[in-house]
């Protein structure tokens, strides 16, 4: 790594607070990561992405400033990050997913709000995320109330707007999303500078396509027996989509691709073709949070697959065909975004559907059902996901948790359980 | 109290669970509403209709039903009462502020749901609520994650209809809205067998806001030294509003308030002159969540206004004027209710200035902001409006709690902490 410290101090982090953060990083990073076996070769890319994630990719983005390029800051799925680049922007995601961050939102947001929410206000007010530091703007969008209260709160330390999401998916929600994805690019336009041009967003469009494409690649892989990668480093791809430039990151996820295809062949796997496969189903696992993957699979199971933003919701719905025009792509735009089955929307069957599909099409033996404390609509959904499972005959265990360290103990034995259970 | 218990049984009540919660009601109400010294004569009426909310006003409820017309069940606000009376219907607000019924929900929606939405499903489950049990229809919400998941599983064993709601006031938030009031204007019709027409609701929203004038009135009237009447008894008044008659409540209102203004006059009052006066800012205290008021005026405080659904964001907006045609009316009865300043729409900064109004218009001495746990949205909003009502030097103290009687005690503490403080 190289010396960083005086882009921190221009980016006013806590310089001493994120020595201490990526202390940690680098720690838990040795012992879960580097510690696996049998990793494929195509992983030493995403190695190398996570030990420059506070430098090399941050020193991009600043010549990316330099340049009069913008950083656009999101955390959700439902920020459309082609429109961004076709506005010669960079999207990136924002720091979110460790306990680190949590208590420095005491104060200003209720503790009993999802920790994803809380980090994610903590990052900002701790000074640690290089991430947030280099976003011109955020954009937030209202997909579920802690979020939608929290950016009220991060409007007052930081440039945010935010994007209404309807809550059904009736035609006049539809109207109403796509005035405000044109609402949105309005806001875009000034930030950047620039004009929306079609030929621009379509360009944009088919790579951010390519890129889900190359992803979706990656995670048929999974499927095969024995999985031919670990669920640690699958999720790891999926967590660094959000973060990394675009044409390298599609690049080396079909290299990986590449790999695991002929892995398959060789039947050559991460783990023993016995080994018990599960599918995550539930709350987005942010980077660093690798807890439950880590627990699960020390305990020689696999996660072959994840129904989670940081997972199939990313990179499932492709963007419909259309005319060309601008109107006609933001509509095609609104209808990839209203077709992501997220718990935001009422009713959510299709979420039902999808998970047991997952099930049938990546071998699973089971489903683990998670949701961060105090996510209101993903834990109210994982009684119909249960009840759908256990209909379809699979195994499901629903958990809840945060990003500490204190229930590691508890999710071991309830996770060995369950596992000894779909013997 | 007559012999409802055919009714009852025709209801599909669970007669003993039900005579069990009735035994506890007409306890609770004895030892808080009638223990009450000085009280105005006109409550008389509103006693009457609580010792008789699941006899004589369900067998109205009945009468109508047998008449043709229909009953439409409601959470919430934002649900227009007037569309429903102008279609020959008559809307119930639905049992939900006892811990009774609160069990009857566990794992059908996670126990880290706010009380009220547990409750509300709990009185189905457990089959006590005789309003829900006469709705032909329940007319949902998402005005929050809760509700808007609990409304799914509502659905499985009652028939509901959900109405989005937009999270913010743009112009195309606007349109959606009023699309989703076209759109449960179709379904009412549907129901009720009938045709919205321009002068039936235009006569509604007469009625209705004649019914918001009285209450304004009588809340009006609190503003005096003394109070002329308890908080106690004026939240039972906003209570009454979701249950009874439109005609006879507004009337008995009014014959209330010409009692109040008189006692004004007299500088008769239910409190003495020297009784410290606070403001109530929160989430709704729907019947018969009587528990935080009761502790505050046994303590001598006396409750002076209620800025939440069971109050204020009710009764204060008017329905703007329009052109009279189906269209008009319609966009109309829209701007009323998003001139309803809920912590569902973001930003919701106004609200924040209703309460300092409001602390000001009641001449209350203090603020007590209290949201029911879980309540995401309310618990967040509650950082800024301490912000704002320190900032105006009026004393506030945020609580939380639920419809239990455990944290009764350190309800009690912190309260009289708050009033010594305010001295």
């Amino acid at each position: 790594m190289g010396d960083y410290r005086q882009m921190w101090t221009d980016l006013d982090l806590d310089l001493a607070k994120h020595d201490e953060l990526l202390g940690i990083l680098g720690q838990v990073y040795t012992q879960i990561y580097l510690a696996q076996k049998d990793r494929p070769e195509g992983m030493k890319y995403f190695d190398f992405v996570v030990s420059e994630a506070h430098g090399l990719r941050i020193q991009e983005l600043q010549e990316h400033r330099d340049k009069g390029g913008k950083v656009v800051g999101a955390f959700c799925v439902f920020v459309p990050e082609d429109v961004t680049m076709a506005l010669g922007g960079v999207q990136v995601g924002l720091c979110a997913g460790a306990d680190f961050a949590v208590p420095a939102s005491d104060g200003l947001i209720p503790s009993k709000t999802c920790p994803l929410i809380r980090a994610s206000l903590g990052f900002k007010m701790n000074k640690t995320c290089p991430y947030i530091q280099s976003s011109d703007i955020l954009i937030g969008e209202n997909t579920c109330d802690g979020k939608k209260k929290m950016f009220e709160i991060m409007g007052e330390y930081h440039p945010t707007y935010v994007m209404d999401m309807p809550q059904k998916k009736t035609a006049a929600s539809r109207d109403m999303f796509i005035s405000e994805l044109k609402a949105l690019v309005v806001k875009l336009e000034a930030e950047t500078g620039r004009k929306l041009e079609p030929g621009a967003l379509s360009a944009a469009t088919g790579k951010l396509e390519a890129k889900k494409a190359a992803i979706r690649r990656l995670n048929k892989a999974r499927a095969a027996k024995p999985a031919p990668i670990s669920g640690l480093d699958a999720l790891l791809v999926s967590q660094i989509a959000f973060y990394d430039d675009i044409d390298r990151f599609t690049g080396k996820v079909n290299e990986l691709a590449d790999e695991l295809e002929a892995r398959i062949k060789e039947k050559k796997g991460a783990f023993s073709e016995s080994a018990p496969r599960l599918l995550y189903s539930g709350t987005p696992l942010p980077l660093p949070d690798w807890k439950l993957f880590s627990i699960a699979e020390s305990l020689g199971v696999v996660f072959v697959g994840e129904e989670s933003c940081v997972g199939s919701r990313y990179y499932t719905t492709a963007t419909p065909k259309c005319d060309g025009s601008l109107d006609g792509q933001i509509s095609a735009i609104a209808d990839r975004l209203l077709g992501t089955h997220c718990a935001c929307f009422t009713p959510n069957s299709e979420r039902v559907d999808d998970i047991v599909s997952m099930a049938k099409d990546t071998n699973a033996d089971g489903v683990v059902h998670y949701n961060l404390s105090f996510c209101q609509t993903y834990a109210a959904e994982s009684v119909k996901v249960e009840k759908a499972l256990k209909k379809a005959g699979i195994p499901v265990l629903s958990l809840e948790s945060d990003f500490s360290a204190n229930d590691g103990e508890q999710l071991k034995t309830r996770l060995q359980a369950f596992v000894e259970m779909m013997k």
